[in-house]
């Protein structure tokens, strides 16, 4: 009998904590449940009373290792679990990032924290949610105690079970590239179109028929704008999503290593939150800071050094393939510190020379760029790419006709600064053998921002892009770079996760289709119009817009065509944020449109306050900026192959000012495939409340500089 | 009959370059014959007549691999091959080395080199011998061509066919220990013996029942000491043996990388040499030179900096239990930049702390020793090791009972450096990112020498310690140091190829069974008999001998023992040729058989020349040494456990020259286990010409000073 009477309370409590837990967002919007299903975690989530996500599990599969505090058997963090205990707090903080879409930022949610405890392991750890207006996040954090120290992930099991078969954008699961079209269509039907969503790519790996990448943007039959991706990953493997299309359940799928293993572990850890963004409005999703303030504050004490910038660079022109990054074409390949260059007979197509930097330095001093990239200056590009080739380059020595003292104290005659470019041919082993020395010249010779690439295959072989030990090293070399005052805009580095918020010097990634593939055949017309719904989710991208004359073939040997008017390019650089823009043409076509040229000197890179004025993934997207610490605003609008008429109705303007309103649109016959260099440019004056009508061409869009008078 | 006219000269042609192509040594002992056998590159060698490799097939496997030239198929470079061309040479020149056992050494060898040319690739290669007096190299060339510029080996296929079933010193082939204890015995009874012989290591990866490490030192039934290893061994994988045990033919075999490929080529490109040391006196083996003759000379403009060096250090006292490495045992784990050190509960047992240090740098100033090496003095040696941890030191924060600043200047104020010590836990891209900021930190404090260490398995994981891209991490890591000055002594990295000769700052390493595992409950007595054979090979080891107290459970809870005597420990500073010499025990021990360390404090680090005077593998070896600039000599004679009685000429010595002569022998009934302090210390003037005899314990040795008059 006194057994009993002990026993009964107990199991009282574990019933009680068995219970669900509730948390809803500050504007009760969003609500989230969590309970144990026969031990297991669960949680649901849902909008305005619809289920976002179902009844999902939550836990992680863990692998038998030497290297685990278990070695010979190890008990999964999948069920078996008992709650200890709940907490839940409420959170509601404004804060100013170093740069952005806004000047400030509100962190506004409600918190809930399950602790719970594994009998058979004796493990404790704790599921977070924090839930706000506009979606959740969850993550897994593991406390450290003796039981609880090493462990390796053989695969995180978050699942995110769909209410229906929703409409997604989505791009093919790859552990090696993002650069894949997206492909919109049902959950039932990624399986069918799989095969063809995956083209080819200098390194590529793809896992499953339902794999797909985040941000992974989905529209519900009752529309719903649904959204998971992940923020704050930090030393763990990228997460993709595996979809059970007969359920239409996603389940997390981590980025192994070159042994098939999915995270190394040691306590105290958290996992990088797993996050649902959710609105019945478009633009919410677009205005989300989900992602951001997921992460941590910044972590850099001085940011003085920290800013957004407009470049021009030697670029283009060997994307499209008039030029070469290399020097010689005399020897089936170089040999660093062997191959003797200043002896080397030149191939007469190399770009990053003398003369032409210079030409480049003047453009970008005539219109005010601050920067200019030059790729291909360094040694080693004969043979750069698919060979797994260890010592590629080293990220110090010019070739002969690029004089790296002249052309830097030139164009800082002229108030400009060159852009540093580091290659890796994703030979990581070398580029953190030479990241210090690399950098210190950088500081010599007065770089303060750095594009660095990471194109094929990972040295050391059988590593992934997207895998621990890489995310490790993209944010190293952030950090290192903070230590030097240096901006990195990191290519074909892993899909970014809202991390510049803590260190603001990652001031850009790619990451993503960019600008490059319309000289390599070119990406949809639809493309932009999903990106910020998707990519740019994590942060900014380096889109490289500007391209002006769109028919390649007008100045070289290249048959693509970009697939936009020259009126939606100039809409990218305010649909597109990015505190990094690129003005990406020649100088030579630059000069040919000045007229419009105009808007890419005016638009500026960093801003006060951002409205998403329409949106629908996938067709148009059309926003407006107010400047950084001015009264002047930017519209930008973009659309898909179908045309879109835009009403613009002016009322976030100040009220009582006037603005010399310009407006560069498509012209009357404009399309993006046909007559894609029909412009026109409006000029009027404007005040808060006027609307304005603007119609974007197929493949269209619109840019417009509001300057208070 | 135009045809015939045509053909039969080139069937002529070809028939008389399929013949065999011989080259001898200088004086003609070795022999070594090339010719084609069915378009099989084939060799055989012999000495003095006698067959030491019969025929043996040589050749490379390739991989299919998306990185080759040829990437849907490949043809290996095995046969098919015609005689394109032989060339002939001889070299005789003598240098200098920065630090050695002679002051001169003499490279004296015929050369042949034969072109081949595969038809069904269309490449052509060639092989080159170099044959010396006491063996032979052999390696292949591959020059740059449009067809033949990148490949990957699956396997080189390199065989030494042995004459007959030699008694062999062997190791067990691993890709990521060489700290086993020597097996002897015939070649036979290798696969017998090897579960045996493998015994538990931090890291170990095996790979065949009749795998063996080099260099592997044989004797034939008829007296030939035969010697297989490798010479410059860069940006290649290391090579082990594995034994055809029916026919007694050995064939290379690779370290594999994570991807299980065995070396990525880019041409113009030359393997390492494979070697074969032949003499029928064992003093040859190690008087040999072949292995350095075989690298490159000194890239080092400036050598002024590298000078050889007598050290003690905070070391035995962890290694055999008495202290520790970590400064606290409050954590489970500890993570470096969120553990709080300085907070942190001390647990007493941590021994590099500032009296502690102070304590050695009186006894190193005192006892002429010019540095200190002080392990543990920076933070993460708590859980360093066995958890695949990737950012687990970062080499440049102390502990808080260690002060960097004041310990240094110190030990300056004293005369006397710190030494270095960079643990990587095989985190080798740790380390590679922290590389740079860590001899930085050196040059600013003043220290000249980095003892680095790779206990553990490889980061990044699935790579082996012998592999290609661990070799060239190693070269890279000793050619930053050159840079900063920097004379680096690397423990568990790959087996010295005498690179020590290009780089001579590469001071040391250790890559064999060292003292430490007189701790780990201890070496046969013949160990050292059989290092300069096998290991030193190479290059020099940090051995660091010179245990007084071989009994450990005098001082500690430590129940091993060192199976040898005092005397014979005063022996390997001379028997073990290094630049590089530890002595070894605690001061405290040395205090108390002060006239025994008086061998320590005299014997020099740098030699003039060196006299290998009595030599059996296994059995004993005795060598005087004329000290580096002076007319002093060095005796030293160690044994197995038999005990060995030496009767040494001192024929020498310069003749009209007195030497005081100082013998430092085993006492009458010593033997290494029951009675290894008993020591006698005797003094007399000697003159060239005079025979003295030692008698050697069981498990002794003895060492002699003799100083001139």
């Amino acid at each position: 009998m006194t057994k009993k009477l002990f026993i009964l309370p107990l199991l009282l409590l574990c019933s009680l904590l068995a219970m669900a837990q509730e948390v809803k967002s500050p504007n009760g919007a969003v609500q989230v449940k969590f309970y144990l299903q026969n031990g297991q975690p669960t949680y649901e989530m849902s909008y305005k009373g619809k289920p976002v996500v179902k009844p999902s599990h939550l836990g992680l599969e863990l692998a038998k290792s030497k290297y685990a505090d278990n070695k010979e058997k190890e008990t999964d963090l999948m069920d078996g679990f008992s709650m200890a205990g709940t907490q839940t707090a409420a959170f509601d903080e404004t804060w100013k990032p170093v740069w952005g879409e806004t000047a400030t930022i509100r962190n506004h949610y409600n918190e809930l924290a399950v602790d719970l405890h594994q009998a058979a392991s004796g493990r404790n750890i704790t599921i977070r949610f924090r839930v706000y207006n506009d979606g959740m996040g969850l993550r897994y954090e593991f406390p450290q105690t003796d039981k609880l120290n090493y462990f390796v992930v053989k695969e995180e099991r978050t699942q995110f079970a769909m209410a229906g078969n929703h409409k997604a954008w989505w791009l093919p699961g790859d552990y090696d590239t993002q650069e894949y079209e997206t492909t919109t269509s049902k959950l039932s039907e990624i399986r069918g179109l799989m095969k063809a969503a995956v083209t080819s790519n200098a390194s590529q790996t793809t896992f499953s028929p339902t794999g797909v990448q985040t941000s992974l943007q989905m529209k519900s039959d009752d529309g719903l704008y649904i959204n998971i991706h992940e923020a704050a990953c930090v030393n763990y493997p990228t997460m993709h999503l595996n979809l059970d299309d007969k359920n239409m359940v996603f389940e997390s799928w981590l980025t192994p290593d070159a042994q098939g293993m999915k995270g190394y572990v040691q306590t105290p850890f958290n996992t990088p939150w797993r996050t649902v963004m959710v609105s019945d409005d478009a633009r919410d999703i677009l205005a989300s800071n989900l992602i951001l303030n997921l992460n941590e504050p910044c972590k850099l004490e001085d940011t003085s050094w920290i800013q957004p910038v407009k470049y021009c660079g030697v670029w283009w022109e060997m994307i499209v393939g008039r030029s070469t990054w290399s020097y010689t074409n005399e020897f089936p390949s170089v040999q660093l510190g062997v191959t003797n260059f200043a002896e080397a007979k030149p191939n007469g197509t190399h770009a990053a020379n003398n003369e032409m930097v210079k030409r480049y330095i003047d453009f970008a001093a005539k219109n005010g760029l601050q920067q200019v990239l030059v790729e291909g200056w360094n040694v080693g590009w004969e043979d750069w790419f698919g060979k797994s080739k260890e010592y590629v380059f080293d990220f110090v020595t010019p070739y002969p006709d690029f004089d790296l003292k002249a052309l830097n104290d030139y164009a800082h005659s002229k108030g400009v600064r060159l852009m540093m470019h580091h290659e890796t041919s994703s030979s990581v082993m070398n580029y953190e053998k030479h990241l210090d020395a690399a950098y210190r010249l950088m500081n010599d010779y007065g770089y303060n921002a750095v594009k660095s690439g990471y194109v094929g295959d990972i040295i050391p072989r059988g590593e992934h892009h997207y895998g621990q030990i890489m995310n490790n090293h993209y944010l190293h070399a952030v950090k290192e770079a903070a230590k030097h005052k240096i901006m990195v805009n990191a290519h074909e580095a892993v899909r970014p996760t809202g991390l510049c918020r803590t260190y603001p010097n990652l001031i850009g990634n790619e990451s993503a289709r960019g600008t490059e593939y319309e000289a390599f055949g070119g990406s949809r017309p639809d493309h932009t119009t999903i990106l910020p719904f998707t990519r740019l989710q994590g942060g900014p991208m380096d889109y490289t817009p500007g391209i002006f004359v769109t028919k390649l073939s007008q100045w070289s040997n290249n048959t693509s065509q970009v697939n936009t008017t020259l009126a939606a390019q100039l809409a990218l650089y305010v649909t597109m944020y990015s505190p990094l823009q690129m003005a990406a043409d020649l100088p030579e076509n630059y000069e040919k449109y000045d007229d419009a040229f105009q808007f890419i000197r005016d638009v500026a890179v960093d801003w006060d306050d951002s409205k998403y004025l329409e949106a629908e993934p996938g067709d148009y997207i059309t926003v407006a900026r107010k400047a950084k610490g001015t009264d002047n605003w930017f519209v930008g609008g973009k659309c898909d192959e179908n045309g879109h008429l835009s009403v613009i109705k002016l009322d976030f303007l100040d009220k009582g000012k006037k603005y010399d309103c310009v407006i560069y649109a498509d012209g009357k016959d404009a399309d993006y495939k046909n007559n894609p260099q029909a412009y026109t440019i409006t000029r009027k004056v404007v005040k808060k409340g006027d609307v304005l009508k603007v119609q974007q061409a197929k493949g269209g869009g619109f840019a417009m500089s509001l300057l208070a008078k």
